[in-house]
């Protein structure tokens, strides 16, 4: 679904729009206040057989950091997610579910430990600065809370390792999943994670000079011809392919980290505190009433999924579709979906109404989707 | 500067989505993650002529309520705001500036008091929800803080009222200026502000029910046929020729209250307790450095502007241009700029560099523009 974007200052540039506005960017979305860049005059098609086989350069600026910084930054941090930070080392990056006190989800960073005292935030879009900061000033903590002058940008693609390799080194390529190192470039020294938002493998730089964007971006660009660089983006059929959630749409305020398959990253004993503990642990006494699962759409290329779409079985409604997108590996419709407990198992049938009133016969599968 | 918008479920669509589809609209922005239609297959002239003449309906569901409801908060709404609150009575809404610890604005939301112990935010582009959710937990209050179902509409332009009173009944029409009344409609019971984001008059709908927006829209459209009623949106000329600031574009949190000329909705005595007080009154007692003030700027029809113009005197910065456009009433390019102390002065002379780097001619005046 695409219609006119009327931009203002408000929707924030990043250091790397003016690069993607010269290769031809062609469509975006609003990520924290900011440009998404989301097509470059190419299908979602033609974008996923290109990630699946070479290397793009995402501007993913939009994804903000908040950061954490004195002696109270690691109590804060911990307080904020469910998940148990205590093990967690300098250069490692975790991704950690946030929720309110009534378990319900507030965003899904991927938190950064720079220092003990020092963490970034990379969120997802909801304002989790002014979140930090509340809690912080009710609670009288002694931290600061700021935005800095840092965005991200991701290299993503089966040769996005040959190409960050050629311009921070090649002990870059020592970097485990999901770990960072301080790496340098020209006069500054840049957290290189490797990290983003596919499973294609790839890394994310943490620029922290918004006047240096043309230069990271231009650096990349001309070290990558020969690996076919592109510009890209999150691209919709891999991340669905993928089983990659997004906030806003797979998840939302109403539904807690079990109901989206993050058990695995929320603690349930009483060894740390953090906020909904207590909301989260009745739901996991009872188990959670839904969760998120695959679906298998049948027909030709479905629509876009602008909003939820039911999935009904003998006339009673069971679930909804969160996302959706037709996967030219798969030669089906995938979709990521809400599905009630007694319908979840993998191979139940139901259907899909789809907004112009037509059903389409659907199965239930688990995530990620299989040979993809 | 218009470009596609790839949108999705996290962009979320209004009550009154479905009616501005139907009527055409061409151009979207987003504002808390909510679609704000922005464009209806006209000009932005043709659309400022159409609101200054007859009336419009906006869907402002982005503009979503904070609620805080309980014993505490009464406390915590003034806690938010260097706005004196304690005057206020049920069925008034104050336009009421929030900062944080250091008096850098967060939001510039009205705030409508319900009940002694029942207030909506109705908020602009940043998560408050978060803001006040925060803060009500880091400090224990007895305070339920929550996003409700309402969404409103605006009804604007000089045939607002008559639109208004056909649908509410006359009794409407002695609503004075930010005052709501509760009106039935259908089996429910509204709050009807006279408030709006224009200078031609007009009134804004709480709808309390996601479902009805279609009945809503369709009520207000049957009844304003000969009134020549159209779909419509805050029309940049018109706010820029009536000094009506938008956040993200003329104050960020890099900003303080008084920079933008919030003075009057800030009280500096110690009667009572705000989050940056200190901060605030320390600006005060030096006096703000820069001041928002309008720009006459020569030539003929500028750019949009999507980041700040740098506004100069003899080679130096003395400012910058935050929202700018073309004035067919006052035959100039009018700006809302940020401009620094010694250079703020109506009639000052300074030059504008445009994003193509050509300077143009500019005079500083005051606050609406006039003649409009």
């Amino acid at each position: 679904m695409s219609s006119g974007l009327v931009t203002s200052r408000r929707n924030r540039r990043t250091p790397y729009t003016d690069s993607v506005e010269k290769l031809g960017v062609s469509g975006y979305s609003i990520v924290n206040h900011t440009l998404l860049p989301k097509s470059f005059q190419r299908t979602v098609q033609e974008d996923y057989w290109h990630l699946k086989a070479h290397v793009q350069l995402w501007d993913v600026g939009c994804q903000r950091q908040v950061e954490l910084r004195g002696p109270d930054a690691a109590r804060l941090a911990q307080w904020m997610t469910p998940r148990d930070l205590r093990e967690m080392r300098v250069g490692q990056c975790f991704y950690a579910p946030l929720i309110d006190e009534k378990a319900g989800l507030l965003n899904d960073p991927v938190v950064i430990k720079r220092a003990e005292d020092w963490f970034w935030f990379s969120i997802a879009d909801s304002d989790i600065l002014l979140w930090a900061k509340g809690l912080a000033l009710g609670m009288s903590l002694n931290v600061e809370v700021s935005e800095p002058d840092v965005w991200p940008l991701a290299v993503q693609g089966p040769k996005a390792e040959t190409l960050v390799a050629r311009v921070f080194g090649d002990e870059i390529r020592e970097a485990r999943y999901f770990e960072f190192q301080e790496r340098p470039f020209c006069d500054r020294t840049l957290v290189v994670a490797r990290s983003g938002y596919s499973k294609q493998g790839g890394f994310e730089i943490y620029l922290d000079d918004g006047t240096r964007g043309d230069e990271l971006w231009e650096t990349l660009w001309d070290a990558g011809h020969d690996l076919e660089v592109s510009p890209g983006c999150p691209n919709l059929i891999e991340r669905i392919e993928g089983g990659l959630l997004s906030y806003g749409n797979e998840m939302t305020r109403e539904n807690n980290p079990l109901e989206i398959n993050l058990d695995r990253f929320c603690h349930f004993g009483n060894e740390i505190e953090f906020i909904g503990q207590s909301a989260l642990a009745d739901i996991a006494a009872l188990g959670p009433s839904q969760r998120m699962r695959g679906l298998l759409i049948e027909g030709d290329s479905c629509p876009p999924c602008g909003k939820p779409w039911p999935v009904v079985s003998h006339g009673m409604q069971i679930g909804q579709v969160t996302s959706a997108i037709w996967s030219p590996s798969l030669k089906h419709n995938v979709g990521l979906s809400l599905i009630d407990k007694n319908f979840w198992s993998s191979g139940m049938q139901a259907k899909v109404a789809l907004p112009d009133g037509s059903m389409r016969e659907a199965a239930v599968t688990s995530l990620p989707f299989t040979n993809a």
